[in-house]
């Protein structure tokens, strides 16, 4: 049962933009990889077969907060944790911190429906998270947890 | 005084991912796009000299809910509002629609500063949002506002 | 029969680096863009369901030289020319031209092949272009195609 | 004085496109990844204070060709090689390989000119590769390089 995974990276000069720092939708990307390498650790890929179909986990809802811009060459930890399982979707916090202080730049979210798509259509369609996956992930213990504050710029 | 903005466009080939669908992390670079096409249409560029420095709009906090996914040259509209403007910061919100019958695909949130960049640090120093700017932008009536609401997946 | 097809477009923020210029493998995301939308002027697209398959166009060999930086909100025309067909391949040749002087910044080519995609395994098998496409193409007249000279550096 | 560079990793969900496999495009940014590593290996960065401008790299010309497609989660290998130095450029060679039996996937080429950038006009100007890092660099022996043959589709 696992309820954290941390990355560690350096950032990569086409990750940056025109002001010198990696451009913020670059974050989600970073944030996608470590939960991938999440899924690894736990002996499974995140597009794997579920049967006949191949299983995904689209997104529904995301946020990034920042504090500090990533500029090229930076070591970066990406520092995943499960904030909410439910029978259909997982929410994931990320917290980002660069340097050998661990200072952190930003914290963001991602929640993601299980889902298979159809092999005709495309359509994606949710499903139950299945047991084998859901029998290895648990939710971080509150204390773990952050309250994530989106849209308080002033 | 403009509190809104629409761009349209088609999705490219490289926006996609082996899901079949527009990467969640391009609606970031979508809306991006609408912000600078409104900066633009109101006769300047969001990466302008102010005095000796570079004006710049670091992000604070994105968000985005995803409804449906996006796929290969799918006709878009990206609808900005201005959804606040603070002294030194503006929020926008963002409906992304397609097809004919402009069917709500998803929205999303960008909060910005303004910021000049020192050119010998490459530091962002937040500043009040220069008048000649703040004179041509106002804030969207609440009844074109809607209450966007991440992390609410289910 | 086309042999020609031009597009235009604004430089985005996102596709500039910290050195204040686009970076270079976004060029070949451009080029891939009037690729596409030539396809679209013929009436087709570029990922079409061929009987049970769907068609793709996997790249060969890819080519680009740059003569001039491109920075953000630059308009730039992408002019694309059919250099070859082959019973399997198309070879493209693409000039970057921006500004009222229409300057060159750089040009390319891309050469790909039909193929389809296998379904099952996910394996790209090579097939002659289907008439109904290789019909509408032609390759540009000599004095139409530069000779373009890669690895030049000095 | 160094002649090649290695690294490896691993294909990210973001790199791939809606055909299943990674995007030519991402090609290059490996390549520049490679490139960038195999600077830090020699104690500098690739964007580094020369005196008072900024040293860059800009490329002057840039080529790849494809033998097999790269998916989601391929371990692979990007293997950089100088092919040539010249008095304000070099040119690179790499190699992609994957899997355990390192099998070559792409082939590619990068010629990059050494300039400062002009802290007023954002102008790049060419200059002589400084002693200190040309005095790292040497060309791989003719034994190592092959020939690159871009535009040979068929």
């Amino acid at each position: 049962m696992s309820f954290e995974f941390k990355i560690t990276r350096r950032v990569e000069f086409f990750e940056t933009d025109m002001a010198g720092i990696v451009h913020f939708s670059n974050f989600f990307r970073m944030m996608e990889s470590a939960e991938h390498a999440f899924f690894r650790s736990l002996g499974f890929s995140i597009h794997e077969r579920e049967g006949d179909a191949t299983l995904g986990w689209p997104r529904v809802s995301v946020a990034c907060d920042y504090r500090a811009p990533l500029r090229f060459e930076d070591e970066i930890e990406i520092h995943l944790l499960v904030a909410e399982v439910r029978s259909r979707s997982i929410r994931y916090q990320f917290v980002f911190r660069k340097g050998p202080e661990g200072t952190e730049v930003a914290h963001g979210t991602i929640a993601a429906v299980c889902a298979t798509v159809d092999k005709t259509t495309g359509k994606l369609i949710p499903i139950p998270i299945p047991d084998r996956i859901r029998s290895k992930i648990s939710e971080a213990p509150p204390e773990f947890l952050r309250s994530t504050s989106p849209l308080s710029a002033s």
